[in-house]
């Protein structure tokens, strides 16, 4: 019964995810990069989102804002795994991650707080001026830690 | 100073996520296809390293598979507004996904309850087999949506 329900269950992994986690490829290095750049693409999505409610571009809906700021604090949690050691290859990634790791993990860290204040603004805001300071907050973290660590 | 900040708000949101974002496409359709498309990566990477440790591969670290529980139920509740209508493209999804959408939504309601049903088993888990029906029940379920609304 053990030995059927690994069965069963590698049949069903393969089925339903392996086609995801490598379609691109199979070197774990280069599996760890798109893993971290998929986290910060769906991030980006619901931070861009965010912003156009900051930059007055769709109407401010605080249930709505709160609701992402939730999704981009869980995500900011997840990325970091991904930084493998010898995983730079030819991503967005800069090689300061690795030899400056102690400045990389510390702005990892501070991300994780920022959106933490974030969801707390959020979670009491009424209007969009509640929830502005707390975003750009950490908008500029962003901006400094990209350019600190991101090509381009 | 507040068209500054609206100012420095765009500039900083240009340069920290614009790229990300816009990587592929400028097509809304296209980036509602990439955006669900990397959270279902997103959810693969950390759904497949408690498969692992659920198949014996990797030893079960009841921590570390709780903490990916919880990555995956934050997870469950974002690719939904990813599937907008005529955004199929040359994507994964299957046309079933819009003209059987009653099915589809309940799909993603119940994935949603399986996996916090994972995490709960998950937060209380001492052992593997403690997790293994729960992960299980997801795995199906996974395998069933994918089989009538993913391609392959």
């Amino acid at each position: 019964m053990k030995k059927l329900m690994q069965i069963s269950l590698a049949g069903i992994l393969a089925l339903s995810f392996s086609t995801a986690v490598y379609a691109s490829s199979d070197d774990p290095m280069e599996k760890a990069a798109e893993y971290r750049h998929d986290v910060f693409e769906v991030l980006a999505w619901h931070f861009g989102k965010m912003g156009a409610m900051i930059k007055g571009k769709v109407e401010f809906d605080k249930d709505d804002f709160a609701t992402r700021a939730n999704y981009v604090a869980a995500l900011s949690a997840m990325p970091w795994e991904g930084f493998v050691e010898g995983s730079q290859g030819d991503s967005d990634s800069k090689a300061e991650i690795w030899t400056d790791k102690e400045t990389f993990d510390n702005g990892a860290k501070m991300l994780q707080e920022k959106v933490a204040a974030l969801v707390k603004a959020a979670e009491s805001a009424e209007k969009v001026d509640d929830v502005k300071p707390a975003f750009m907050d950490t908008a500029k973290l962003c901006k400094g830690c990209h350019k600190k660590f991101k090509k381009d």
